[in-house]
């Protein structure tokens, strides 16, 4: 009796690791049936304030603004997690180049500029708790140069690997003073 | 007389020579004596609008974003030239540093990203056609994470270098849309 209550513990602890260890890929699964990429392009984004720049060298080779809406930007400076609902954090990124007229300058090779936009120009994070349960309450979306989004195939890579940083809300980007 | 005439020619036109080469360093003595450099670092600017964004490597080796008040944003979108009065263009910079918590996400060595202010941490151009007669029409300063104004021999190097750039009203940055 008492090892067919171990057995049964044991059996329950496996069936609890195994539950737990399949969230990220229900939440995949649930990506996939559900509405939640966003296909909007957030108004006035433009003007929204700095979070931080990066450069993203290899395939993507782009120097990026990051920036987000007032919700976003109050709850960075506070160092507020989880984001409030309606926080949207926003990146544009442009091909990185090399600048000849400021090279020209400087006198030397030393100058990396924002070029054209890159062919995943905008990328946007929304805060809805709800709505975007299934992707850690955030809805994602990309477009390019035209406003156009980018296709759904490409969109389900993005909670999977922002999934790693649950600690941070999912967002990479760090507030530079 | 004709090689008389020729060699007055001549002279007049290598004098018109030395007189123009010689506007770039009137200007530095001008810069020299009045009081040119701008001590005081605009207020709000953390919140103005992105122009641009950009990596000097070198011995900089920063990663910038180039920001505008309301007056230099809009003169940038209209592409109006010369700025007006009262235009003022930032620019913060941080040190480009690798990012490890992004380069584990993605499985390789490919961002970049703002780490501290750099000693050079935040520089401005503010248009006063008037007061800064001297210099283009633009006053320009430097500071440090504390706010501290960098030293004036540093900052004379300013104007030389911008000089360069008559005919876009001075300024390096162009506006990313």
């Amino acid at each position: 009796m008492k090892k067919l209550a171990l057995l049964l513990v044991g059996v329950a602890m496996l069936s609890g690791i195994v539950v737990f260890a399949a969230i990220p890929s229900r939440h995949v699964t649930a990506q996939e049936a559900g509405p939640i990429f966003v296909k909007k392009i957030p108004p006035g984004y433009r003007d929204w304030k700095v979070v931080s720049v990066a450069h993203e060298a290899g395939e993507l080779n782009d120097i990026r603004a990051v920036l987000g809406n007032d919700i976003a930007i109050k709850a960075y400076r506070e160092g507020k997690l989880p984001f409030p609902e309606g926080a949207i954090v926003g990146r544009i990124a442009w091909a990185y180049v090399s600048s000849d007229e400021n090279n020209k300058s400087f006198g030397r090779e030393q100058s990396f500029v924002a070029g054209s936009p890159t062919p995943a120009y905008l990328q946007f994070m929304v805060k809805d708790s709800k709505k975007y349960a299934a992707t850690g309450g955030w809805g994602y979306s990309s477009f390019d140069k035209d406003g156009k989004p980018t296709d759904e195939a490409a969109m389900k890579t993005c909670f999977p690997c922002h999934q790693a940083l649950k600690d941070r809300d999912f967002i990479f980007t760090r507030y530079s003073p």
